[in-house]
């Protein structure tokens, strides 16, 4: 049995190390870590030079709405989490520490992570519920000293909008000039909608179980996000269902955790050269194949064994490396822009085919990419906000 | 730069991991861990099985009395802790994350600990202030559904005992019929009066900066813990300052705080073959050149470069690393002494010396010994269950 998928290790040579003379015990330890420990209180930065704080991220997760799985539990989203941690080492080379934590309640989570502050640098939540989980990461972002990546949210939509720039590429498309409708209003379908904005595409349809959310909507618009949804999409006010508002669309997104919720007759039903990501996991909102034979030009998923694999793991390490290594302090819209913009042209036009539209997970490219993107992105803002002034 | 003394390492082969066919990415991670996660949502028991928890250790601590450097913060807190996680690696292969908090409240930190249950198979608690920290380790002794430890408490009474052990075996005296005077009322000064109450010892007086503390003084009696210690010691009712009470005493143990507490003279009025352990760090309570002037027969404290150091680390790991193999839920301090006591006989009477009292703190038997000692522990005390029904 494997108990356990990561571990913690030593980074200070432990030969001799209770040799009074040739140990480093005394310097890592009792009495010499006294100086060390002096000077960080004098001067907190310091934590980032003596300690690991530089390069440990908290997974901080209250299992409420784990995968595909929901409410299974801080220990049940244990395994998961240990899982997003090797990826995190393999990937970006970052210690990420799973802390499944067994408390619910909005505030007192937000307690908790503040209180985690001192021994981190930065923050990834992971896995609960929305509309909850919108709000606290709003909050953290706007009350904690270090950056705080919410992966559901802002890892879904950069991956998303990356391939979807190199889909509308394909079919000539431009982003200002097409419908989009994304099903499912939780944290991927909130942070798809801002990106979506911030990138300059204007007709935007979010649907959730009861149907189109739109402006004058009462029913089911339960929190600021989805009220923020209702007032910013949806121009022509559409209502009704998801095959309504289907009609004519240039792109369908699904983030809805539903099987089966696409049929191949809405697809018919789409603009011409419909581009069709099916994201659920583990079951996709339409097989692949079944929406190529109702004339989806290019279709992607979340699932490894297809093509077009939208998969957060192409951004979330390479992010998070960047946000250590240039101590970001909060990621912005227009910054996962960039970043999506990015990837998306990794894929030079030589190579872009209908069923190569992402960089492989595994691209040696991608942490320098993102984080030499988000090098500028900060230089501009800072910039910006001297001629302000 | 250090930059920093522990990291997070994978346990899983990463070779050809975003393999499809020959990687392990779709057993660890989606779509695989569903399995695993599942599973364990309905038997939390299989955290154990299925992830880190049976090897995690969260190190606790709030900054609020950091070694001998006091309140300097969790941030000057954390190089401490880090050293500490190295030890706790090289000498009980556990991996303890430390866990700095900026939190001071005593109910915040009830409700933290709680909150990181999922994850840990064991709680470290380390340099928070008394006599907050001694109700916050009562009460998650109680509340909590896994082991806790508090080494400034717990630690230092199992080696302080030990080492209290062999001494005065090497002296003939019994502990039964000694007086032994602790100087210091913190969380040291409260378990070295518990452990040695346990132990058979009748007649302890253990003085604070006030004084004797005795059944009726009034002043800085400011919590339960002094009050229990005022109830139970000092049969005599001794009171005055700690020179008074020292006169005829067997055993000074200084777990102060204060450098040069101890003087020469104090020593000359103690009973025949004084024992003088000055365990205060970085500057004991007396020299032990000047202990051993005044008299003084045995002579430890808490510095390597000195004989005889009273190290806690001789004691931790093994106890934390028992605790986690056995699964035990909580030490009582009947388990103490009957660790204590056999780390004392680790050293048998042929090697026992006056400056050799207690085991060398990488000594190979360390671990097996004490998680047998606990393992008969927990069976006679299961048995002693039985018998009561």
């Amino acid at each position: 049995m494997l108990k356990g998928k990561i571990e913690i290790q030593n980074r200070v040579s432990i030969d001799n190390i209770f040799d009074e003379e040739k140990g480093v015990l005394g310097l890592i330890y009792t009495p010499g870590v006294a100086y060390v420990a002096t000077e960080i209180s004098k001067n907190k930065e310091l934590t980032y030079d003596y300690t690991s704080k530089w390069n440990n991220v908290a997974i901080v997760c209250d299992g409420t709405r784990v995968l595909g799985l929901g409410n299974i539990g801080p220990e049940g989203a244990s395994p998961v989490m240990e899982g997003k941690s090797v990826l995190f080492k393999i990937l970006g080379g970052i210690n990420a520490f799973p802390l499944c934590i067994d408390i619910k309640d909005k505030e007192d989570i937000i307690k908790f992570v503040k209180a985690i502050q001192p021994v981190f640098g930065a923050i990834n939540i992971e896995d609960i519920e929305s509309p909850k989980v919108l709000e606290i990461v709003e909050r953290l972002r706007n009350e904690l000293q270090i950056p705080v990546f919410h992966d559901d949210q802002h890892g879904t939509a950069v991956i998303t909008l990356a391939a979807l720039i190199n889909a509308l590429r394909l079919l000539h498309k431009e982003i200002d000039n097409i419908r989009v409708v994304v099903a499912g209003a939780g944290s991927a379908g909130y942070g798809i909608f801002r990106i979506l904005q911030e990138a300059g595409c204007k007709n935007i349809v979010v649907t959730d179980s009861i149907g189109a959310i739109y402006g004058n909507r009462v029913k089911g618009i339960d929190s600021q996000y989805k009220k923020e949804i209702a007032d910013s999409t949806n121009p022509l006010e559409l209502n009704g269902s998801l095959g309504d508002v289907l009609r004519g669309a240039d792109v369908f997104i699904g983030v809805s955790g539903k099987s089966n919720l696409l049929d191949k007759k809405m697809i018919v039903t789409m603009n011409k050269d419909p581009i069709v990501f099916a994201l659920s996991n583990p079951d996709p909102e339409i097989f692949p194949s079944d929406a190529i034979e109702a004339g989806a030009r290019i279709v992607a998923t979340g699932r490894s064994d297809f093509a077009n694999q939208i998969n957060n793991a192409v951004v979330f390490p390479a992010i998070l490396r960047a946000l250590l290594d240039l101590r970001v302090k909060n990621l912005d819209e227009g910054m996962l822009v960039s970043v999506a913009t990015v990837i998306a042209d990794m894929i030079d036009s030589t190579q872009l085919k209908y069923d190569y539209i992402i960089p492989k997970v595994n691209d040696p490219r991608l942490v320098r990419i993102v984080t030499d993107t988000l090098k500028d992105a900060i230089a501009k803002h800072i910039e910006k906000k001297k001629q302000e002034k």
